[in-house]
């Protein structure tokens, strides 16, 4: 059967002042109607139903994201009781599968991502989970890039694919890191380079395998937690986990593991890193200027700008190219293409000890 | 005795978000600990006592100021029943003073400006009560230009003074409107043209009498006022106020006087129109930069910037040169220099039935 692991450790700074270290990206109402951690569960549920999603969090997120997705049972919710980046995430979150499953399909997917359209998504997820079946390889999905972007790390692809068909699988050469702009520019001009979307699809057994191999002291630390009874899996976490390294899947596993295999999205993919991106997923403002809002906005004079309240009116006057965000306790405004320095904001609060508004 | 008319019937929307049409700049907190109306009170009562001070204020906003001046006796707070601008609410207020005190001295004084040291002030106002006492002359203060402003009106004195000593009074030759920004820069080359601070000093004797050979139609309307038993005066005026025309006491006046006296204020004024005066009055931000913040703020490279908030924490990152204005509905962001155009946002708040924000 295929199980879906969602990834919901944000820290919640890129989208200050609306996310909080309580209320991270993934918990807010960005983009549509829905938080983007419920999106992705309605997004998967045709492929996989609720009953077989897995949603890792951070401890003192657990109890939001259970009242947000009621349909997901209470002990698939698995709280980390600290952070330790993805690699010790996505063998625990193995682990716990293999307690009901150990011949399962694992889906590991991002809580934060703006995915459309969902059936063109789940369609090439299930291929990935055929294919991840059939040859026992790690699949991952890369997304043909938009623009030479530097947050991003790379996939380079062989030349000729490995399966072809509808869709077609390649063997992955190497993953590159998030490179600096003059090698981004460099990669996005051959099709061979794929933007790394941290999306993977294997079979649990073959993870596991592969973290054995390439991740030996997390498989190590966490193997009892395939085999405890449920009444002492927290216990075990809470002593083991902080002591476990800190490293992600990608440097850790997916760098290292031979025979990975990238296949590209057959759609639209955003991971909405920022204020910056979001101005992409958000309505035009009433008025010219080619502004952008949600919430409650008057311009005048104003152009470029991307406005987002929680309930205050934003009245801008004569100005250009701003992110503009205001909550009931907080404004934020920075120049457009300036908004992942919020991270600055943050840091600031912490020092000056305002720990209401972190 | 001296009586002083304290004119508070600003509109409020000037300092917008901040100011609304209830509370209007003169009520609110925007230098200092206390409401600029109470400022103003303060500042005279050495030299005139709350039961000598009067104000003329719209009828919408009486209620506010009553509460805000307990010391002022309820029936000088004079409610306009709609705005008809200067003159034919500072004919009234000599009218209710004559009621009481017919050769009374009257000073007439915005209740909005920032004025100190408040012993210089009315050192200025003491002496302009004597020589239009002595003289039955109208008196008004002028102040020295601090650069070519094109928000005052400039008065022209003669050359020699009429009265020397230790304060000179002259004979004012003319009054000016506003000016284009090429003619203030000519007229501050002069040390013959001061702004038009509207403040005003003389007795009810010799301003009833000028009113009434230059504003026959208000005078004339206003007349019973004098004479109308106390509980009859509201409704008097809700009937005859707003037929009156709407003239300003400088050009229905003022302008027309025989005889006008000037003197230079020996105090530091200003009438802080607008946002970007106020900067000059709030304190230095914390950190680098040389912003000026009242309120919760916090600045990542952000510089000349002026934040200004009843509650919400302003964060500017990157950012230069922009007002920004939070309270708890509404948010504000221009750039300095602009933020006389918050009109235009008041405008637009209008249009779009948005009447909770006005």
């Amino acid at each position: 059967m295929i199980h879906a692991v969602i990834m919901a450790g944000g820290k919640g700074e890129r989208f200050w002042p609306l996310s909080r270290e309580k209320t991270p990206k993934q918990l807010l109402r960005i983009v549509g109607a829905k938080t983007m951690i419920e999106a992705t569960v309605s997004r998967l549920s045709p492929l996989v139903p609720p009953s077989r999603i897995w949603i890792a969090t951070a401890g003192d997120q657990a109890p939001a994201v259970g009242a947000l997705l009621p349909e997901v049972p209470g002990e698939q919710i698995i709280s980390e009781p600290v952070g330790r980046n993805t690699a010790p995430c996505i063998v625990l979150a193995a682990l716990a599968i293999a307690r009901v499953d150990p011949s399962a399909t694992m889906l590991v997917l991002p809580a934060d991502h703006v995915i459309s359209p969902a059936s063109e998504f789940r369609n090439t997820l299930r291929s990935c989970a055929a294919v991840a079946e059939k040859t026992g390889r790690l699949v991952t999905i890369g997304i043909s890039p938009r623009g030479p972007a530097t947050g991003y790390g790379y996939i380079k692809r062989g030349i000729k694919p490995v399966i072809s068909g509808p869709r077609q699988f390649w063997q992955v050469e190497r993953f590159i890191e998030k490179p600096d702009l003059a090698r981004a520019r460099r990669l996005v001009r051959s099709p061979r380079y794929t933007w790394n979307s941290g999306m993977f699809v294997w079979t649990v057994a073959a993870f596991l395998s592969s973290a054995e191999e390439h991740l030996p002291a997390i498989v190590k630390g966490l193997a009892p937690y395939r085999n405890l009874p449920a009444r002492r899996l927290g216990s075990f976490l809470r002593e083991v986990y902080p002591r476990l390294p800190s490293v992600s899947v990608d440097y850790g596993l997916m760098e290292k593991a031979r025979g990975v295999l990238v296949t590209g999205a057959s759609f639209s993919w955003d991971d909405v890193g920022s204020w910056d991106a979001l101005a992409a997923h958000l309505p035009a403002a009433p008025g010219p200027g080619g502004n952008r809002c949600r919430g409650s906005f008057l311009g005048h004079d104003a152009a470029g700008c991307l406005s987002f309240s929680t309930g205050p009116l934003v009245a801008l006057e004569g100005v250009r190219d701003l992110v503009v965000v205001a909550t009931g306790d907080a404004v934020l405004v920075c120049p457009r293409g300036r908004s992942q320095e919020v991270r600055e904001i943050v840091a600031g609060l912490k020092k000056a000890g305002k720990t209401d508004l972190l």
